[in-house]
Formats: structure tokens, sequence, C-alpha cells
């Protein structure tokens, strides 16, 4: 045994001579970023070894300075003898900072109002077939002396007319006890179902006024946790945090890998349940003085592969061909079955799938987006760590997937991140000087550049002439922003290490933009065979809606004339903000609107692009600023005096 | 701390000063049979203290000569220094050893079959509503990229004809992996009901003809597990044991007080699923070579408070005035939700409560024996650890329950011992010599008396005027079996200790007459209220069942001599076996069985005996031999030359 002091922590830890340095950290629950899931791939993972041994190899990821530094990759590093590590901590503790979209409770209401507006001007009402109700029962006597549970089903029967009365096993443990606790005076917690009540809890007492659901967004980066109050339908309270999965892989294709080994699947079950979505809920419960067994419903949505993980199911085939997700609907669930920190009872529903890259996520965005009632074409984009895309209106329902990957959550870029503390998030750049100016998240020193940073990076450096238009840094430019290394890559430096208290500068090279421009290039395209798919093209759009994590600090001017997003009027674009969320919150809140949810997967055709004749043609075509086909980009071509 | 040595155990384990040994003892699962759990009553959990210090207070139950030898109780002794302790080999065995009714397989098919065509002949169906089916699916490909579930749903859909289809979390987990293992070739086993189709398994290929269930009969002593091909509905063993909860009380009300205690409840729930069925459940596959997993279904029955218990429901109120059960029915279940080491998603039925003392045990016996179809007046007396009683036809039933106590099974008798080996269960005494000829089960040395060997006993203590009609022990005989204590209280030397390699004489006083007299006493006036209640008498029997563990070895003959059964013909009598286990198995091979069963639970009327007016004179009437009233029993009238 050889022995590991995490320094930064203040933990020590004891491994195995050989151990991988990621495995120890992992295992010790020190978070180190690492969204390639150790291939070696990102370069995110770097620390630094202060004392002692490790068995590691070269690597592009580590410059010959930050060697001398002492500078490793925890996931191509063995410890050989007992080591002294420190973890940068900008990095360990970025998961902990991130930025939550719509965090201001107001801007949160108006959002959530706006979707229920939708729902109700289209009819679906705003009513479940949960109930309460407080009853005072007759005590037994030895002339009366049926069962406890008969006591109730009798009262059930005679008061509320149900002739099948069921109950679940808690609460018939809980039963006896507890209908005794003040006189046979109980409130009943129920659903209804055609001529069955299932009674879900049982509490002593008048408590009819606590009812409460939650609804929950697992986003592969991101959870969002909301608390309703299901008699008002009203949002009392809402918490984030990042999905402890991150840690095993930053996108679903690494999860999916990493779950197909050995108790990987096990892992990412309990990281989603265990170490993220129970102690939101905790959290949230403390803040409001709730308890967890007045949560009666819950609703999820998710992308098909965090749904999968969240239920603990196998998801290696969703992606091999042919792309097979194990399930569209989930199966009837309670809390008790996934160990969810609710009522046992509670009734958990999924958002339903509608293939294995679109999720019930894009099922629920879409419910929140209204698209099934528009008269309007709407296009549909959700930038989050995977990019769908869903066009259509009240008649028909079209989607897909693009396999941007994590570019817009800063995955590919090597000064990229996550819109955290210390992102920068908004760049302008002097047309004369070619200097940057910063809008950094948290108004401290910057710590890398997040998905909207680099769309106002290369829009900027596109105008200003820097790049060109296959993201090429031009040679002839006298300015101390811009270097090239030996191999002949140019990159622009943001910021460099003596400006702030930087260890490095940070900086983005052409390998980057390179990687960018494919991730963009693959939502336009997506979107653009879309349309082609049904014989149209981008002139039939009225509303553009942009969701996702991404688009908070999105410019959409930026995205268009980078390519990112297509050329049509500025005031056909609208940001509705984490539509997933907002439509789990209207499924928890109303039955049409879970019944919507069915229909809308039922009806969605979805197009797989990767075997759609000519999508790699137009992938190819997209990968450019704006596009290899100026004419698509009229407004651009103008502003870059093409 | 201090140190406990038992050595008869060879097992060594620490304890804090001042803890009850029984406590220690229990912890360390070393088993010293307690029937009154800890009361001081019973005298039962006499162990010897070989060195060490224990405080503990004089009792009746241990004689000057046994203090001597280092004979303490366990119950009241308390560890105050390191201690070694022998626990008398006989007593702790004797759990394991312990005799089961109907051991050899060819008299349970007698059994089995005879229930099986009484159920037949009145129109019972044998077949139930779960089905395997092989099918073949065709292979998912791009253009056929539904889920794997859908692809499920939709061969039943289009093959079988249901259109809602469901299925349970477990079922999911296993989908995806198992599809593919042999080219979607799977068998799925489900239960059908209406309109809808629950899957409940899927497994690899072809195993559609592994179809099984259990039937289960939870008794407060002893516990029978009964493994049935569900295909041929054939029974194809039978495993069983000791009720594991019997360390922490003999009969129920000793266990409703243990389950009060704190923890107490869920060491009861543990001891009955964990320590005694799930044993009882691997060592039937293992020797059978079947997997849990293809055990779908579960029959449970038991009186109401082992219902209770198995369920994990508090039981206090089962015995305190009104008397209120917890359930009559129980809720849907399967076996995850108890840990029932079974298929996770088989259901698990419990046989129907009638009240707090006649429980699915009894409405099971009743469905076995037919009475719900006899033309003839049935009486049907279980005497196991408790004595139920019910009368009826196809036309009404009446049932009740006395407070017979353990004495069957050899509680409240000093060296009374349950039907294991050891226990004198058959006694004739020579007229002549008074010496008397026992019958032991196992032909090994004599341990104690059962509950056979004592109705024998006082037979034929009676019959050759050992005792009065009271009980009492004659003065005037001379004869060395019998001597009187100090103070007067006579008893009859059934073993000498010199006769077998005993360590003390085997023997049965008046106190012990005196409790078994009070015993069947209660059963006798518990019969006779139930038909008085009527406006009847046992005159109008046709049939006299016995069931239950005591029955075995029971001298019909003797039993009426003594006044326990009413003195009627005697090929009236029948012995009907272990019929609660019986009626399990019928409902598990039988839809109608079970739906009969719900019927006989709704259908039979309770008599509350502890409030009947009348009840207590016929009692004190029926603590006598025969009876008070002899002419109630003309033939033993004649005998015994009243």
């Amino acid at each position: 045994m050889v022995k590991v002091l995490f320094k930064s922590h203040e933990k020590e830890v004891y491994c195995k001579e050989g151990d991988l340095l990621l495995d120890v950290a992992r295992a010790a629950d020190i978070f180190i970023d690492a969204p390639c899931n150790g291939n070696v791939s990102c370069g995110k993972c770097k620390v630094k070894l202060l004392s002692g041994k490790v068995d590691t190899e070269k690597t592009r990821h580590i410059s010959q300075d930050e060697i001398k530094q002492g500078y490793i990759l925890a996931c191509n590093s063995r410890v050989v003898s007992d080591i002294e590590i420190e973890v940068p901590s900008k990095l360990s503790s970025s998961m902990h900072g991130m930025k939550i979209e719509g965090v201001g409770k107001e801007k949160d209401e108006a959002i959530f109002n706006r979707a229920k507006k939708i729902a109700d001007t289209n009819g679906l009402k705003f009513c479940t077939n949960i109930r309460k109700k407080y009853i005072e029962l007759s005590e037994p006597t030895l002339d009366d002396n049926i069962s406890d549970v008969d006591r109730i089903q009798r009262y059930v029967r005679n008061n509320l007319g149900y002739n099948e009365v069921d109950f679940r096993l808690d609460v018939l443990r809980k039963i006896p006890k507890l209908m005794r606790k003040n006189n046979f005076r109980v409130t009943l917690t129920y659903i209804q179902k055609k001529n069955k009540l299932t009674i879900i809890d049982i509490e002593s007492g008048d408590t009819g006024q606590s009812l409460y659901g939650v609804a929950i967004d697992i986003g592969t980066t991101s959870v969002v946790v909301c608390l309703v109050d299901l008699i008002n339908q009203k949002l009392i309270d809402k918490a984030s945090s990042g999905n402890a999965q991150i840690k095993y892989g930053a996108d679903v294709i690494n999860r999916i890998v990493f779950a197909s080994k050995k108790d990987g699947l096990e892992v990412l079950h309990r990281a989603i349940i265990h170490e993220t979505i129970n102690p939101l809920l905790q959290s949230i419960y403390e803040k409001n003085n709730i308890s967890k067994d007045n949560i009666i419903s819950v609703v999820v949505s998710a992308n098909t592969t965090m749904a999968s993980l969240f239920l603990g199911v196998y998801t290696d085939y969703l992606r091999r061909e042919p792309y097979i997700p194990p399930f569209m609907k989930s199966p009837k669930l309670v809390g008790e079955d996934i160990e969810l920190d609710v009522n046992p009872s509670a009734s958990v529903y999924l958002a339903p799938n509608v293939a294995s890259y679109v999720g019930g996520d894009i099922t629920a965005g879409v419910l929140s987006a209204g698209i099934w009632a528009s008269e309007e074409n709407v296009l549909f984009i959700d930038l989050g760590t995977n990019g769908e895309i869903v066009f259509g209106n009240k008649d028909f329902m079209m989607s897909c997937a693009c396999s941007a990957g994590p570019a817009f959550e800063g995955g590919g870029i090597r000064c990229g991140m996550r819109a955290s503390f210390g992102a920068i998030e908004k760049v302008t750049i002097n047309p004369e000087t070619l200097v940057p100016t910063l809008g950094i998240i948290g108004d401290c020193d910057p710590v890398g550049i997040c998905g909207s940073g680099i769309i106002d990076l290369i829009c900027q450096m596109i105008l200003n002439g820097i790049i060109d238009r296959r993201g090429k840094i031009q040679k002839d430019l006298d300015c101390n922003r811009i270097r090239f290394d030996e191999h002949g890559i140019g990159e622009y430096i943001l910021a460099f290490k003596d400006e702030y208290n930087l260890e490095n500068d940070i900086t983005v090279n052409e390998v980057d933009i390179d990687n960018f421009i494919r991730a963009k290039g693959a939502i336009y395209s997506g979107a653009s065979v879309l349309l082609q798919s049904l014989g149209m093209d981008f002139t039939v759009l009225d509303k553009v809606y942009i969701a996702g994590g991404i688009g908070n600090s999105l410019n959409i001017e930026n995205a268009i004339t980078i390519g990112l997003l297509p050329d049509v009027d500025r005031d056909k674009f609208q940001y509705i903000g984490n539509s997933s969320l907002v439509g789990s919150y209207l499924a928890l809140i109303s039955r049409s609107a879970k019944n919507k949810l069915e229909e809308i997967a039922n009806q969605m055709t979805y197009v797989e692009l990767s075997v759609y004749p000519g999508y790699m043609d137009e992938f190819v075509s997209a990968c450019f600023i704006p596009h290899t086909n100026i004419e698509d980009f009229p407004s651009i071509k103008a502003v870059l005096n093409i």
C-alpha cells in the first residue's frame, strides 16, 4: 500500500501500488474534472505532483514548462510511491459553483407562467388525480371490530363512493399506530383512477393542505429540482447542482461506456439518485420545512440515456447501430423502487422518450414550448450537452439529434469549461488593438471559456479579420495577442497569466476553433436536413425557440454570424429557458399535460441523421463560417463583405 | 466488557456487565428455548453456570439440588464477570429435530389429493392466470428501431391480443441484455387480468416448462414450505423447520409483546423471512435444482399475528380489547416487497383473516376441508399453538378462538416440550403396577412430554384411579411412581433419571395437570358455546375434523375420555393433517380457490368468546374430567363407572 495526500483537500488515502490516480481520487470522493473519462483525450484532469513518484506517459496536454512544474494527468498516471498531489482548486470546485440558468425567482415565474398560459389557452386542465381528505372514523368496539384497513375501506366506500380501495405495504405498516394517535382522525392521500382508489399515504390529524410534488430535470451536465405546491400549483422553490455522474464522463457516450464496465451501471445509478437528486431534495425540504412523506408525485424529464441510468437500466445498445433505446415509456414506478427521497408510495413519472437521442427532456420541452398547439412553424433547438432539434406545428412534429458533442459546454476546447464561476461568457475585441474585453461569470479572475464565450470569440475574430472563414488565424497580423507554435498552429490569447493571477495564459487555438466549428456545423446542418426531409427550408420558419443551459448568455446575432443559427428575422428567435424542466412542471400539475406528453412522444417522427442521405454533405458545407453557401446567410454576407 | 463462553457451542462472545444472559445468547445466535420470553414463568431456559459469576434470583423453577449443580435461568441472570455456560444440548437442538406431521411423501400426496378432489367435485377449476410463452422477436434494424420494451409490447398486442402491457422495473432492467443473449428469442412470464397483461419475468430461450410456485404455512411453532409445479399442479417437495421467532416467545401473545418493544417488530419480521422461510426456500431450490427466479407465485397461510409479523405490521392492538387486527386482506404484494427469496415480481398472496384470532390459516383450513361445500354439519378443530374452531356447512360458518395457550405443544407443563425428538408422545399405564410404557419420538431417551403424550397420560391416570376428576393425585396409592412434595403437591414420575441417561426425573405434577385441564376445557367449551350460539348442541354433528400439528399422534378415544373432544360417534372424527398448508396449496394452483378463500373469509361469522354471555360458566364446567356434567359424556360415564 502507498499513501496519497491530496494537499488541496487535506485528505490522505491509501491505495495499491499501480492504482490509477484518477480512480484513487474518485474513491476518495475528490472531484477531478475528467470529461473524456480517462481516455487521455481532453487533458482536463491536470493535477500537480508535489512529491513522490508516479508512472506516467508523455501527452500533448502537458507542455514542457508544465512538466517542469510537476503537472501530470490524473488519468494516465499510476501511483508508485507515497505521493502528494495538488488538485487545482478552480477545477475541483467548478461543479459546485455551476451557474444554472434562471436562478432569479421572478424570471422563473415568468417562464413557468408563460408555459402555463400556453397550456391553459390550449385546453390542458390544471388538475391531477391525487387528493387529500381528512376523515373522522368511528372508534372500534367489540361490536364493531372490523380490521383497521376495513374501517378505512368502509369509510371510503360509504363516503367517497369507491368500491375498490387499494393500498401499499408501507401504508399498511403505518396504519395501526397512526390511526390511534389522534383518536381515529386521519388524513388520507389517494390516487383516483376509474373505479379504484389507491391510498398512498395516511397521516394523523388534518394535513389536507400539505400536498407537494417535485419536477426534476436531469441534464447530462446539471440537474434541477423544483418543489411545487399541488394544491395551488405554485412553484415554491428550486435547487440545482451538477450531475454527480460528470466525474465518470462529460457526455452521454462516455457515460454509456462507463455504464458498460463492471459495476459501472450501479455506480452511475447511485451517482444520480444518491449523490445528486436526493441531496438536492433534502436541501429543499430543510429550507422549506417540508417532510419528504408529503411529496407524493414526481415528474422527471431527462434524455434517453439519463432516464435509463436514473432507473438503473443498461444503456449500451443506445450507442450501437441500430441505436435501440431500452424503453420509451417507463413502467409504473413509486419512489421506493429507486430509493428516491420522497414518499415511498409517490408516483414517479418519466416523460416518454422518442428515440435513443431524443428523450423525455425534448418531449417535455416541446410540451412547454407549445409546439403541439402552434399554428406557426416552430424550430426548437435544445443546446445542451447534446443538440436536439424539433420542427413542426400543431399538425406534425419531426425531431433529430446532432452529434454536436460537448463543445457548447466547453468540451473539446483546451481552455473550455462549463458555465460556472470564472468562465468567460462574453467576448468583444477592439478592432484597432485586437485586445479583448471579457465578461466573466462571477466577476472573478477568468478560469476558462464557456460555450457562449466561444461563440462571441469566434464571431469577433471573423469580424475583425483575425480568422478566415475556415477558422484559420491570419499570419500577417502584428499583435501580441496572436502567436504560432513550432508546428505553425496559431492561437489567440484571451488572458495573459500576468494580467490576472493565473498559472497559464488562457488561449483558444485553431484546433479548438475547428472543434467548435464542427459542433455548430452539426446543429445547423441537422436543422437544415430536418426541413429538407419535408421539402422545406428555413424560409418557412415563423419562430425559433432556443432552449437549454447554453442559451442563457447566448448572443443570437453572433450565433447567426458564425453559422450556428439560421439567418432569419431576429425577432423570430426566443429564448425559452430550461423548457424540459418547465414541461415536467406542467405534467406534475396537470393530468391532461401528462396525456399530452404521451401524445407528443407517439406523434413525433424521428429522423436518424447518421443514415440520412446527403446529411454528411450538408454537415461538411456547414463547417465553414458562416457556411460554404454564403447565399444562405444574406445579412452576414453584407457584414462580412464577401 | 465481560466474556461469555458458551462451552456447549464453543462460542465466545463479549457483552456489557449487567447484560441479561438470555439476550446475550440471542445476540450470539445461540438458541435457548424460552417460551414465556423472559417472564421467569416457564422455567425452560435453564442453563448451567460452569464458572464465573452471575446476578440471579431464586425461582421455583430451580430446585435446591439444581442450584448446587450450578443451574440458573438465562432469563433472570445478569452477567457480572467472565463466565462459562453450558446450554443443555437437548434443549438447544429441539427446534431442529422438530417432528412435522405428514413427512412421508405418500401420506402428503394422499392428503393433498383428497383436498383436490373435494375442490374438484365442488366446481373449483385448477388453473391460474399466470402463463409462460416462448416468443421469437424480429431483430431491430435502422428502419425498425423501436425500443426493446416496445418490441415486446408490439408482439404481445399483435399475437396475444392484449392492448395494455405492463411490466415491473426489475423486468425492465433485465430486458436489454437478455433479449440479445439468444437473438431475441425469449420466454415471457406474465399475469393475465381483464384486458391487461403484466410481464413479471423474461428469460432467454425457451423455458416454458419451468413455472413454479410455493405454498407456505406459517405456524406459531413450525413453518412448512411446499414447492409446486404450476404446469401440472404436482407437489414437488416440502421442507419444514421451527419458526425462528420461537426464541422471542412461544405463543402469539408473547410474540406480540416482544414486537411492541423497541426494534421488536423488525426482529420478528426478519426472523420469519430471513431466518425461517428464506433458508427453507434455499434448501428446497438447491435440492431440486431450481432457480428462485422461476418461483412466480406464493400463497401464505398464517394466523393473524403471524401474517402481520410476516409483513412487518404492528400487532399490539390484536391483544388489547376490542382486539382489532390491522388487516383482513393483505395488499397486493410481490416478492421484493418483503425480500422473499423468490422472483422479485412474484405475486405474494396471503389467505385472508377473519378476526384477531381466526386467521388465514383457518380460512385456508376450511377451504381444504371443504366445509364450504358440505351438506353435513362439520366441526373443525385446529389444535396448534392456538385453538381455533369452526362449525358449519355449505350454508353458513361460525368460528371462534379459544385461549387454550401453548399447552398442546408442551407449554405450561414443567417437563412439556414440542413434538420433537425425545418427546414422549404416547403413554399407557399398567393397571397393576401403575408403571408407564412410553412411546418416544425418535426412539431415543426421553427429554420431555408433548401434547398427545399428556392427553394419553391424563387419560391413563384417570382410568387407573391415579387422579380424580379434578386432576388431583390420590394419596393412598402405594407406588414409587407417585410422590408428594413438602407442600403436598403430588407428581407422577414418567421416567426416573436412572432408567435413562437423564439429569432429572421426568414428571408431571398436579399443577401441570391443572394447566392442561384448563386448556382442554377452553377447547371443549369453545366448541360447545359456538353451537349454543346457534341453539344447537353436539348431537347435530356429522363430522369432526381435527387439524394441526397436535393431531398427528392424537388418540381420539383418550381425547374424548379427558373431555377435550365431544363424546360423539368415533367414526365421525377424521384427522385432516395440516389443513392450512393444503388450503394454500389449493389457492396456489387455482384462481377459483383463491376467490373461494375470499368468500369464506367474508361469510364466516366470528364469535368473540371472551365477551360471550355464559362462556365463563361453560369453561369452568369443562375444567373437570371429562366434564362437570357427565351426562354429556355417556360413553365415558360407563367407562369411568360414575
